[in-house]
């Protein structure tokens, strides 16, 4: 199965299990049903077979999955074995939660930086992220071969901050800003809206 | 159509197709196409007419869609004369960023506080929102009538503040804390995973 067929909601189970098998003490060959999942981990047992499935093909009746087999393909769908760079642009408050954010790692994503304008908040964080000068963004994207950028600057210089994303050689796009933005063809760009989430919980109260 | 069916990335444009439509100078009976709204906002036309249908049946044949039924489906799915009222619980960066974040109104959502336990940061914000004491919440949320609660705190303390905000009559939380929260059948609950948005773009570069 192509790994984009992951729904979004089995994605955000997927370093449980993986932690979860990484925990045992396993030898070779050895197997582990969807049932001892589902009850370690307080999950249903048809939402593990779904999920496993999803990234692994189906496990035999009665022996259930290759304990050694599911931790290779979690790891390999998660990317742990192929992380990739990502910037913030914008050290404002979200960039800064999201600089501090601890989950990204999880699927393989390192954040090595953010980027501000303003040369004051240039240092180091508690955390030990470091926040740099924009003036620097080209050096250091090509020298540390970033590969995303997640822009959280007004929506008035987004579009100036993608572009110079795109022309240091990015990949990807994880736009905050509320705005459109238009990038080459081969660039893959995500709009977020913090907003949404909130929205569709508000229309379920609607609904209730 | 029930309101629930509307879907999240259709969501995400209503505010847009709203903001248009208000600015026209209409008068009664008007109609407009989904062509023309199209045009005006850079979007494909299938995709205005799937919108537009999910919130207010298919436009007539030749004439579209009557202008002022559209303002007004678009306002109650919006739930715009619906305001529900918000507090945030935990003033962090996350938290601040939220508090800072101006898009909530446009579903209908108004962050009315934030609390923190560590009362030094109580104050009014450079966007002019209060950030009150813990020990006020119970008090604040039954005289405001706060009716969502958005956790920002660190997982340990999460299911504790929760169960403070379901006392307080609160039906709806959204929760930012990487935890599993336990709530009545009757709360609405949803989970926020600020990595998942960035892992699955991330999936979509490893395929492509």
């Amino acid at each position: 199965m192509k790994q984009s067929a992951v729904m979004r909601s089995t994605l955000g189970r997927l370093p449980l299990y993986l932690r979860f098998l990484q925990s045992l003490d396993i030898t070779e060959n050895e197997n582990i049903s969807a049932t001892v999942i589902a009850k370690y981990l307080g999950f249903g047992e048809v939402q593990v077979r779904k999920d496993l499935n999803a990234v692994s093909g189906a496990g035999r009746p009665k022996l259930g999955y290759r304990t050694d087999e599911l931790i290779k393909r979690l790891t390999e769908v998660l990317g742990r074995n192929d992380v990739k760079n990502a910037v913030i642009i914008g050290a404002g408050k979200l960039g800064n939660a999201l600089l501090e954010y601890n989950g990204f790692i999880e699927y393989g994503l390192l954040i090595t930086a953010a980027f501000d304008i303003d040369e004051s908040k240039a240092g180091i964080t508690e955390a030990g992220k470091q926040i740099l000068p924009l003036s620097r963004l080209e050096e250091f994207c090509r020298k540390e071969n970033v590969k995303i950028g997640i822009i959280t600057v007004p929506a008035k210089t987004a579009q100036q901050i993608c572009d110079r994303l795109v022309a240091c050689g990015i990949e990807a796009i994880w736009n905050f800003a509320p705005c459109t933005l238009t990038v080459p063809e081969e660039i893959l760009l995500q709009q977020e809206n913090l907003a949404l989430s909130l929205a569709h919980l508000k229309l379920q109260m609607n609904n209730a």
